[in-house]
């Protein structure tokens, strides 16, 4: 794939989400020119440093200029004020997107401020990894993973064409959702997880009867696989939560029901529930392996990743 | 490592872990001969076609016959029959281990039916996958991770060197610890996250606004990382929550305590407290990777995982 796209993409915000667009935009060629955008100047001069774009501002507004595409990749609590400082800089015809995890929260904060003429189009890409900033990114974080659209009532169709095909052309598969919908499938399949992650996490570290080396040693038996979730961005977790409130607060309320269900039946010593409950869980991950969503190998891998530190030895 | 340690080494139960015990066994030569025993003459069967011993029975109690080392590894409601089914021909002694995940229930199961002479010493190797059965097992699934050794009051000091000399050659670190206080260990670092990976897979399950394919499709936005522990043996873990009920039952008051303390600060808004929370969590993973007991790769090492993958095409 090396069509261009667009003339100019503006990268607002360039951690692990927008450094990847970065890299894979240079490696696909789909723009002439990528304008990158940070209010951190350190990061601004990391991304500086590794060359990920053609310009460099902490003004999100300069970015914006003369832009074609526009992809905000921000906490979604700073939503609104990156539309605010960019409006009046957006050229007319300009696509801006955005790749926060809830979207009605983004649509209430960006649709307002959007001048007449452009084109917002909220989107979610399913990708992502535990580490932050612009030296986390990498042009393949994008490929078989699915980007889930949120156009608005009354969005251009042109311009719906043209996010989709870049999206594709980063190796993305798109759907389209409902914002609301989308913001209820998340807190399931993201949100939820994620703050279970953190709890588990947290509680293990606050235990008096067992030390965190203990925690630390032997967390090879289950408790490792949560701290990954657990050491993501805080403050992008953090604004997921205070902008998704209602569904979180809906599928956290099932979870617990479906824990007391569980506690109640370890008290009682209710093995064929318990065998049962354990037996359902087995077909989703085949499921999900089979549709491309992880790999089918033991341990996601990571006796690859042994094997690979070994030979380096 | 090529020093045989034992003339004869009996295996009781033939899964991920008996037969990555046999292949290890076989590749370090740590036993003259190899005796596999499953009850189950379907994986019986399966483990001579692979060729994992050097004599094959449904019988424990001949399996057992002349073994200077047997090693049971079945789940831990099955550790008292096998007990009572091996005693009569355990060789005066012998070394009797096993590998289940609760130490306190293994102890007075098997401690009860043990000869005279024989030297029961319980176990727990901290490894494993989601994968079961005989063609599951690795040689190296113990290489770097912890195996816990329990060893009762008056345990020959010789047999425990011996047992120790054992795990040292299949590249595990050694650590002993009173029956009671592992439960405990176990309870937060394995039970508890092996149950609530079970329960939130079984929540998204039963959704009816979140359709069952929207769950697999994007579920590389952090749920699919639950499903590899919920993908393991059912009878396994419910054998392991009716052998280790006040321990569990305790990290999950603990556990469901915080989950209720979060649920409030989101309903409240309490983005600073949401903030700290997700902030105290970092260090643990960093401290994990720092002791070899996770891959320093983002996503568990998936991607290479992916590349390999793509390479093989």
């Amino acid at each position: 794939m090396s069509d261009i796209l667009f003339d100019k993409i503006a990268l607002i915000g360039i951690g692990l989400i927008g450094s990847s667009l970065a890299r894979v935009i240079r490696e696909k060629k789909l723009a002439k020119t990528i304008a990158v955008s940070s209010r951190s100047s350190e990061t601004l001069e990391r991304a500086h440093t590794i060359g990920l774009g053609d310009s460099y501002t902490t003004s999100a507004a300069e970015a914006v200029r003369d832009a074609d595409l526009v992809i905000v990749s921000v906490p979604v609590g700073a939503s609104g004020k990156v539309a605010r400082d960019i409006a009046g800089n957006l050229k007319p015809g300009a696509i801006v997107t955005d790749v926060g995890s809830t979207k009605k929260s983004v649509v209430e904060q960006m649709l307002p401020e959007m001048p007449k003429g452009v084109h917002l189009i909220p989107g979610h890409p399913i990708a992502g990894t535990e580490h932050s900033g612009p030296d986390a990114g990498f042009a393949h974080l994008f490929e078989g993973r699915w980007c889930i659209l949120t156009p608005v009532a009354g969005t251009d169709d042109e311009a719906l064409k043209e996010l989709i095909s870049f999206w594709e052309a980063c190796g993305s598969m798109v759907d389209r959702m409902d914002p609301d919908h989308h913001d209820l499938v998340l807190a399931i399949v993201s949100h939820l997880p994620q703050l279970i992650a953190y709890n588990i996490v947290g509680t293990a570290d606050d235990l008096e009867t067992v030390t965190k080396s203990q925690v630390i040693k032997y967390s090879a038996s289950g408790f490792r696989d949560f701290t990954r979730l657990a050491a993501s961005d805080p403050t992008m977790w953090r604004d997921v939560c205070l902008n998704n409130k209602d569904a979180i607060l809906e599928m956290l309320a099932r979870f617990s029901e479906d824990l007391s269900s569980m506690q109640r039946a370890i008290r009682w010593g209710d093995g064929d529930k318990l065998f049962d409950l354990f037996s359902r869980t087995r077909q989703i991950r085949k499921s999900i392996i089979e549709a491309g969503q992880d790999v089918d190998v033991p341990d996601f891998g990571r006796q690859l990743a042994y094997t690979e530190g070994h030979e380096e030895e």
